[in-house]
């Protein structure tokens, strides 16, 4: 997730101590790792564009020892791989003696775009205080720099600011220690026949495993907190993993333990200085509270935390259905909207009827585990609302779903009912057959999350050729842009397309994007299909 | 002091470490006070000129705590005097939960001037790590920020970067724990009828203060070392006010400690990381140590640091007396130049004999305290250097001292002629009469440190009001464009000059300009002169 303006200071939260005292029992010792920066490099070609951002090798790190470094001297280090964690480094002075401080500069990169755009220059909305840089002054060489700030990156410029005319200043032993609640080493890594699809798995993994601290985190360069859109993807891709259920319930109950006084969740949850709700409401990101519970309640289920959070749970349904009218569509109102996905130039009441019927389903096989006398209610409302769907949406001429008083066609509609279920298998995969052929190439979505579910819905559909197709098209062009972890946005006719104008402001590593690694275990593993297409 | 520049990479130090355990032996135990800003402040021009830089009270320091600062937004402290210390401030937000790191800036001012100067606009030679400014990420808050280096100031601006759309940032309670070896209580004031003349004293006292910290420091912002021409007259102006003379002799015993292995006393010395002596080198500067542990003696006899420190003390004058000709002419070298003032305007060897005329008197008088066997030898020198001064160096049709090959006349030579007291009482009244009658008003001299060898040597010629005139045209000046302390640079004529090209660079509060308290103590309270000039 990134950003989803919305200011609602006078919603008041509840805050279960129960509940928040489990979050806190599952919360995860994190696992480190010391990484040393591996080579001194430069950009090969600095017009700040994605695509031509690559950079080259000039020398070891060894190198570093021997340069001696002046008034606006500059040297970049590459780590070699994506990291999260704590950067430190030694500090010398060498010539006279050091007659005045040492001021220089530190920014870090995940990509070298980033390197190659002035921080001054942005002007964006987003605070800038996400740019991965500081200003530092020594008085006192030799020293031990160990920044306290956590940095999410591989490369790191150093910019003497200045020395004086009389000393020069020499780093070295840049070093990072990683942190992560889980090692890739604890993941058995599938053999995949098809290099491409192995290397898409494989860098979901790390972007997994690089979001996974004490919450999963939506990226830990900029962002840094839970979000439950970003959650539930990661729950699924942990499941297929690195299983580590702890962190999983740790997040439902944080979510869980503080609703509004009226029941819903929040989008999105701080846990620093202490745990603290976001007042950003989503009602797709509500209902996916449920998606999370049912979907950990298959892989592992767990009665204790179904009893817990059943009622929260259904809270979201109950709210969400007080939004459905009598012919069973979802009213969605601008103080509840739905996410979707980031675009906002397509509309979003189809996919929003999508998700509820989505997380309907899921609900209700939650209700049965709980036994809950209320099923019924629940199974008849779904009937309602996917008739309405089915027979009011669902466009008989385009054989696709329409949207909003437009009658608009999009693919979210699409994506979001072959996901829900809603037509028969047959018809799904009809319906998605009907979407690649008249909405593909798709055209105005820039995230990874929206790309996941039309994924997963060729999938759904039986469609593993066009899924397969699409997630070496996206997934695959990050890589062969240079990712080493997936990103936030990404748009492949607009590789520098930035939501926020500038590379500089970009998660590199974002949660959302991690799912080819569920996706592949799901449809191609689990499943035993053939993908060597 | 301030610049001079030389890089001497070959050189090779004794470390005497019975000595350096004896200035280990007097580090002072800093003495602190915690010190509340005390109003809010903005600048009342933006010129960036010395003269039109005042700042107007626009609240008070209470209001701060409500002012909720965004992007952009700035706000200015005054802590009412001039701090040396440690800052801290206690940072909240207040809006929507924080959902991006606070960034902002600090900037450290002496002077509204500093304020007014852009610090991307400096380009001197001089480093820009000395400009007092931080920039500052935190990531959590509410937060106590403790930051852990000391500055020089009586301003702070703080410049909010950014927080975010949704949240704004507070700071309370920005306090400052000022430190010097010393406090100003220990000072019994004297009571000055003429006003001026009284808050001249009450700058300088203030001045010194805040230089004298773990050493006699030149200036607390910049620099921050200890150098022989600012330790000889911070010295003086001590026994007439603190009377600390164990920080004297920590100074004397860190030069004794660490000469060149061909024995000449370096021009300063630093104490951070370790006791390291500089590669600068300045015959004047050199000889001082002469005149600082002769002035520590007259102050107060005290045998065993004579005994320490005589050898080195003479040390000294060899090495000059080898430069000194048959004739009696002192002869400087390139390596070993004499500093006099910062202005290379200005012929400096008849200043530079001048010198070494004062420091041989002085040393005479350790000699015989030693009862040096060697006495009678420096004597005739004295006598043949003094000869080749009054004879060769005395222009009879002018009735001043000329300097060089061009016979140029200037202000430093005749002063220092007078200082040295080469010619006899009525000749060195004569000598500064026509030296007011020819060469004033002083031009070209930027320096307190010259400025204060002119007013004593007025004063020594028993011409007190001028002398007194010289004191308020230029210290007094200082005061009425704002100075709670005084600085290292100013020429009355041209108040805007830096050495640096920006005020930004300026030291504010600087040891070699706080001599006032030495003068008055000497040529007027204890005197009993009237000076109700």
């Amino acid at each position: 997730m990134g950003f989803t303006f919305q200011i609602n200071n006078d919603i008041h939260f509840k805050h279960d101590k129960q509940l928040l005292a489990k979050a806190a029992s599952y919360r995860p010792k994190l696992k480190h790792q010391t990484i040393n920066a591996k080579s001194i490099v430069e950009l090969e070609k600095n017009t700040g564009l994605l695509e031509d951002c690559g950079v080259k090798k000039v020398a070891d790190i060894n190198e570093l020892a021997n340069r001696k470094l002046k008034r606006n001297d500059k040297v970049i280090l590459d780590f070699g791989d994506h990291c999260v964690g704590n950067f430190s480094l030694k500090v010398k002075s060498v010539g006279s003696p050091m007659d005045a401080p040492l001021f220089f500069k530190l920014k870090f990169a995940e990509m070298p775009a980033e390197l190659a755009s002035k921080s001054e220059d942005y002007d964006g909305w987003l605070s800038k205080s996400w740019i991965q840089e500081e200003y530092l002054h020594l008085d006192t060489l030799p020293a031990q720099l160990e920044l306290p700030r956590r940095y999410s990156f591989r490369y790191v410029e150093i910019t003497v600011l200045d020395t004086s005319p009389k000393w020069q200043v020499v780093f070295e032993q840049p070093t990072v220690v990683t942190q992560s609640a889980v090692t890739a080493d604890a993941v058995t890594k599938p053999r995949l026949a098809d290099p491409e699809l192995n290397r898409i798995y494989q860098v979901g993994v790390k972007t997994l495993e690089d979001c996974m601290q004490n919450v999963f985190e939506d990226g830990p360069k900029r962002d840094r907190r839970l979000w439950i859109g970003d959650l539930r993807l990661q729950a699924l891709a942990d499941y297929a993993t690195f299983k580590n259920t702890d962190l999983v319930k740790r997040c439902l109950y944080l979510f869980g333990a503080m609703p509004t006084e009226d029941g819903r969740i929040p989008a999105n949850v701080f846990t620093q200085p202490t745990e603290t709700p976001d007042d950003t409401f989503l009602l797709d990101y509500s209902l996916f509270f449920i998606s999370i519970l049912a979907d950990y309640e298959e892989f592992n289920t767990d009665q204790m935390v179904l009893n817990d959070l059943y009622p929260i749970a259904k809270k979201q349904m109950d709210v969400a259905l007080k939004l459905v009218n009598e012919q069973g569509k979802l009213q969605i109102t601008d103080d509840y909207p739905v996410f979707i996905d980031w675009s906002n130039d397509f509309d979003k009441t189809t996919a929003g009827q999508g998700i509820l019927i989505y997380t309907l389903k899921q609900f209700i096989s939650l209700a049965k585990q709980m036994h809950d006398s209320d099923v019924d209610r629940y199974i008849s409302k779904l009937t309602l609302i996917s008739e309405f769907a089915t027979k009011q949406l669902f466009d008989s001429k385009s054989q696709l779903f329409v949207s909003g008083s437009n009658r608009e066609l999009n693919v979210a509609s699409q994506v979001w009912m072959a996901l829900s279920h809603v037509l028969d298998d047959q018809s799904t995969k009809q319906l998605m057959v009907q979407t690649v052929k008249q909405l593909f190439p798709i055209k105005g979505i820039a995230t990874p999350y929206m790309y996941h579910h039309v994924t997963q819905a060729l999938f759904e559909a039986g469609m593993q050729k066009e899924a397969i197709r699409l997630m070496k098209g996206y997934w695959g062009k990050m890589i062969q842009l240079g990712a080493d972890t997936y990103w936030e946005a990404f748009d492949p006719d607009k590789p520098d397309y930035s939501p926020y104008g500038s590379a500089i402001l970009n998660s590199y590593c974002h949660a959302w994007s991690c799912t080819p690694v569920y996706l592949i275990d799901k449809y191609l593993l689990r499943e035993g299909v053939s993908y060597d297409n």
